[in-house]
């Protein structure tokens, strides 16, 4: 049986340039002789919608687009997934064949952990169902289903599916990839049967779907594989035959078969005009990146697809001869090539001539634009109309943060003069204990590290580098101690523990909700453990008005991690 | 029988001081003679906990204290809410008597709509439970339990419950608190049971409980009735013996009892020291507020919970000379008495002398310092740095946003050095518009009429006046044109369509979801419609960056709005 999986870029709520991208990779796919073609979870809506979903007309132009998608079915069967508007509203996955739907699976797990709202919006699916396609049974789920070990998926296996179809809108973060994979594995040799997971892929506001389709065959091996980041067809033949033997002489199946009650819903027959040919299963399989180099992956491209969908062109950041926005610029050139990204330097009495050294050196070498931009003249003016209020006080960080919002000042009046987004280049580990000025360096539109922690920011600019013979960062940029260069001789790390420790406390505190004596009994410094949490905690009011960035790790701040301001809780 | 209502002002997190709320009124309802005291929802961890809910040693900590109050319980029983750590995570009710947690109910019905997303931390209850004090069945529901028309309140009255509770945290917007008590009302009648229904008050970051805690006897009269937005020990008798006689006349119940498969859990009997007296059934009935008294209330009360339970004790508001600051100066020293509010008058070429001196009168009147900080200096110092930059591209909005970031700029250094927080003074429907500038008047830490729309902000300032013969608004504030006075001559609403019509659409495309057909069905005029919208789903971009302020209406931007960013759908 041959089957496409059409891994695409779909952009939420834009109905009529997801329909065409479907449309275009259906024809692609029947002109490949494929009997079936796959299209992600929600594919027509784009995912996830969030309360779009509540509009009534927004559901009624899926439905709209949904049918016309459907016209173009012939000779072939289309899983296409789409919000559906019905008594109540579902995640469903339309069977579309011979020109209309012909019905549809609605999921039954829906996912409200994590980043996840679905019972926000969905109501449960009643269970299991599958469709034959040239006479193979083929079970239907989608995305969380199969996450599930027991139904609808071991129903479907078990009422006879040979084939499994999962289409999904996976988030990704850093080594879920290999673990869904692992688990697709498991669950195919579980359920004796073939799994094609069609993904989607590309960046929506926080979040990065990483794609990474795949099909394994009923033994649990990847025999086609999708790259991952980036859109693709995915042509992959499947032995059935092999599939329904392999049930004859394998009989785990019998004992569970005897006593369910199946609940899976028989959803038509149908006949198409594509052949698998006879040569050897399988398809292309792609290699997989490795750790540094997907989560860079991941941030290159979710940092491409928030400037472009939103409709920007062009990019402007703040380069100060430190790590964190030299890494920055390097994902921003990535993404949209250096002439799309101005850099700018804003200089203050505290600026060393080392870092505004680097910063020139860096923009060459980027071949980006560089804006010189002192920022002594606005400092000198604030002083002074503040220093009758603030009479003989000493200086302290109020005055740090005025340098820090001059700049970002001056970010966001290039914005609005230029119509370039701002990109911040503040990182996890900062983000965590506050360490950054609000309306000041995170002033901008995109978060691009915000959830790279600071050990994290040092291992992708190495494998950056790796990559580049002729590496762009000077090496002063990667040894210099780090400095916000706010105040005379200042040092990041001098009030924090160093960043390994530092984000050791920080991975148990905030992606694993682990209190102080946890922490402590991994044998983390109590001291250091006491003083993070605290400053965690009282951080969550700057990091509510932060802009929006790429979560890569299991826990991002943001609609993966939802605490109180108002909150006496310390821990 | 004597019920006691401890309608409490918790604090989200704030276990230790919740406890000692909750057992303080304790004291006073045995003291009273109470049989059964009544706490809210969640009363030990606050309400919403958010994902302090997914920490292991918060839930821990929460039990703990449920234990301590437990120990007080001799001669009365107590109902607490808290969530309860067993096999599962539960929004549980403990029924606590004789010095120990004797038995568990567990909220069957979790909301996960709106602001509310139960469904991401609590396990759905068994059933419906009850309980017997002093030989009198009572049914304890929690919430959402009672908003539903059927079970398990329907379950409990038809095994005999006389006496419905129901603990609560229900967050406020403009008239809910009438429709709520209507609806108690009428699950009265329908159940021939008396509801007590127990509700948290105070502010919550985003959300205002506006208590309004009540007892409703088995014919549907109100017969004790908490203030609004303010602590209260209600005490209240309810003769029990006239509703089972009621049941004996009103047989409606018999045919749903007949055919009832009944879920209801009898979770003991128990014997109290209380008495109700034999006089009058019934308590105090507190008058409710009307429509513009109630918001004005559900503001005051939700700026001084978040500025004190964040440990502020000063705010600095920007005073324009309009009526949006006005406003909010006039709720800040209503909240927090004059001597703790801080003014500021940031004059340009382009404020006129009339805002100016209306701002120096509004001060003086409210009795509040005020301090004037013209930002001409530093407008000339960052022109002359971005002159060549800007080379001879001519004046536009990126001039008008840097004035107004100046200004948030010189707010928070003011936050910084006295440690005040910045009140800022935006309302709803500029915020769905787009009309104010990130990082400039939209930089502080609250939010206070970020959700009420410009006309209702002029019912308001009017609803105060009334109240204050000596009203503190110049009329010149209320009658002038607004103007952001940012270039010569500018006026607000000379790019909009007049104020009513503008919140007429809001009201339609932001709180009920409608789409451009619909709206201009309304009557409301095409090109307006489609310049709004266009508006409002551009700017989501800003909203996600601005401070938290208070929800009035049904659908505030913030948790009950949930629309991305990248979206490529208008309308």
């Amino acid at each position: 049986m041959r089957i496409a999986l059409a891994q695409l870029n779909q952009t939420v709520g834009d109905i009529g340039g997801n329909e065409q991208r479907i449309l275009a990779r259906l024809q692609e796919a029947r002109e490949a002789g494929a009997q079936l073609v796959l299209f992600p979870e929600l594919a027509i809506s784009g995912y996830p919608p969030e309360d779009l979903l509540l509009k009534e007309h927004f559901l009624a132009d899926v439905g709209a687009s949904l049918e016309r998608i459907a016209a173009h079915t012939s000779g072939i069967v289309a899983i296409v997934g789409y919000p559906e508007r019905s008594v109540d509203v579902y995640n469903s996955a339309a069977v579309c064949a011979d020109g209309v739907v012909q019905a549809v699976y609605r999921k039954v797990n829906l996912p409200n952990y994590g980043v996840f709202d679905e019972v926000r919006y969905f109501q449960i699916g009643p269970g299991g169902a599958s469709i034959e396609v040239d006479d193979v049974p083929v079970g239907l789920t989608i995305c969380e289903d199969i996450w599930q070990p027991g139904p609808p998926l071991t129903d479907e296996a078990l009422a006879g599916a040979r084939v499994i179809v999962n289409i999904s809108a996976s988030p990704y973060e850093a080594r879920k990839g290999r673990q869904r994979e692992q688990m697709i594995v498991q669950r195919a040799r579980d359920n004796l049967a073939a799994i094609a997971f069609c993904a989607l892929v590309g960046g929506q506001d926080e979040l990065v779907f990483d794609g990474h389709s795949l099909v394994v065959d009923h033994r649990g091996e990847v025999i086609a594989r999708s790259a991952q980041f980036a859109e693709e067809l995915l042509i992959c033949d499947v032995d059935v035959a092999s599939a329904g033997a392999t049930r004859l002489r394998d009989t785990r199946q019998r004992a569970p078969a005897r006593l369910a009650q199946l609940d899976v819903a028989a959803l038509g027959s149908f006949v198409t005009d594509g052949t698998s040919d006879e040569g050897r299963p399988g398809g292309p399989v792609a290699e997989l990146l490795d750790d540094e180099a997907e989560v860079y992956a991941a941030l290159v491209l979710g940092t491409r697809d928030y400037v472009r969908k939103n409709g920007f062109e062009h990019v402007v950041l703040g380069l100060s001869g430190g790590i964190d926005s030299a890494l920055v610029a390097l994902i921003a050139v990535d993404a949209l090539g250096p002439e799309c990204v101005t850099c700018v330097t804003m200089p203050s009495q505290y600026s060393s001539s080392g870092t505004r050294n680097d910063a020139i050196v860096l923009a060459r070498n980027l071949g980006v634009e560089l804006i010189e931009l002192p920022i002594g003249g606005p400092v000198i003016a604030f002083e002074q109309i503040l220093r009758d209020v603030f009479a003989d006080r000493p200086p302290d960080i109020t005055e740090e943060n005025l340098q820090a919002r001059i700049r970002g000042n001056l970010l966001m009046a290039l914005s609005n003069k230029f119509g370039w987004l701002v990109l911040t280049t503040g990182n996890k580990s900062e983000m965590s204990v506050g360490y950054s000025t609000l309306y000041g360096d995170s002033a901008g539109g995109f978060a691009v590290i915000k959830d790279v922690p600071k050990t994290m920011v040092y291992r992708l600019v190495a494998e950056r580098s790796r990559r580049d013979p002729k590496s762009p960062v000077p090496e002063s940029i990667v040894t210099r101690a780090p400095s916000a260069e706010l105040r005379p001789d200042q040092r990041d790390d001098q009030s924090l523990p160093p960043y390994e420790v530092l984000d050791a406390i920080l991975e148990g505190y905030v992606e694993e909700d682990l209190g102080r004596e946890q922490l402590i009994a991994r044998g983390l410094p109590a001291p250091d453990v006491e003083r993070v949490i605290r400053l965690v905690d009282l951080a969550e009011y700057k990091r509510r008005q932060q802009p929006p960035g790429i979560k890569v790790t299991s826990k991002a701040f943001g609609r993966g991690r939802r605490l109180p301001i108002t909150n006496r809780y310390r821990g």
